[in-house]
């Protein structure tokens, strides 16, 4: 498995529709099926993105989320070491300290500081991290929306657009008090109400 | 698991005492003996470095292996790529092609050149390799013998001396034409030939 996985890919493309999308929350329903990926991953994904405080979720039919800040002010490295968590390049293992002429006490002068070879690694690392750090999404989004046609973002609002005043309709149906579930309406018709 | 793993630590331990031993080779059981690691795990990672042309190995009883070059023309990189293979930082799998609105067939500006995503993951990898290929065995090498003092590089040369002593006494004992082995000696006793 690579360092860096398919669920940071995951987040990011759906990260790059919240750019454009603005005010208007996306579900995670709503960003699987935009992006063609599977809801149960964004379901996953998107939690920890909001403890990060990338992105902001509010609840209800019409809820869902938002970028919690400026795209610019969200950097990749935000966005890896939200979904990846604390996972450095190299583990040490102190393999330094395990010579056998050394015996069961290392002396001082093989135990002080960081090994060299862990070092070397920690700045591979370092380099890394600093050259995902210096992206940010908005770097992205306008390298994507300098490839895409603007008829497309069009198409994009109208699919927003309609998603959200779809899933306001199915809440209206199923929620309003005045009308009842199909549970309900079953069970009624059991009990001779209708 | 990191994505340097626990078998380039192994090995780039091993490989410093390659720098200390010059011409006298130093068999994988040596070598995981005096850094007191499994010499299973030692006998996997050598022939790889083989391969990659970092050492060079001689049979027989006075056998083992020694550097193939100069500490100094031995890159982290070269280690990092002999021993872990051919492992990207991020596996790219095209996410952007599967957006709803493509249908089946993605449009060209979509899928034209290298996604944005992976183009940042790309430098950072980069940025990596290049903190990697910067730090040559004989720079840790030296790192490590500043820390050491004087008469831990006399206790190595005499213990890979006592070592290659030893490894010679036994074979002289069991190899030489002159002299059968346990298994013979049984078999000749049967057959009456003593």
């Amino acid at each position: 498995m690579a360092h860096v996985t398919v669920s940071v890919e995951y987040g990011i493309h759906c990260l790059l529709w919240l750019v454009g999308s603005g005010d208007k929350p996306l579900s995670s329903r709503d960003l699987a099926e935009l992006q063609g990926i599977s809801p149960s991953f964004v379901a996953k994904i998107f939690p920890k993105l909001e403890k990060a405080g990338i992105v902001q979720a509010s609840e209800g039919a019409r809820g869902g989320y938002v970028l919690a800040k400026a795209p610019e002010q969200i950097s990749f490295l935000d966005i890896v070491d939200a979904i990846e968590g604390d996972k450095p390049l190299f583990d040490c293992q102190d393999v330094r300290l395990r010579c056998q002429l050394f015996g069961a006490r290392p002396p001082t002068w093989a135990s002080k500081g960081t090994c060299a070879v862990h070092a070397v690694m920690l700045r591979a690392e370092k380099a890394m991290r600093d050259a995902l750090a210096e992206q940010s999404l908005a770097d992205v989004a306008q390298r994507f929306g300098r490839a895409a046609p603007a008829a497309f973002f069009g198409e994009v609002q109208d699919w927003v657009s309609d998603r959200v005043k779809d899933r306001s309709r199915r809440s209206d149906r199923t929620d309003g008090p005045d009308k009842p579930s199909p549970r309900q309406r079953r069970k009624s018709k059991r009990e001779g109400r209708t």
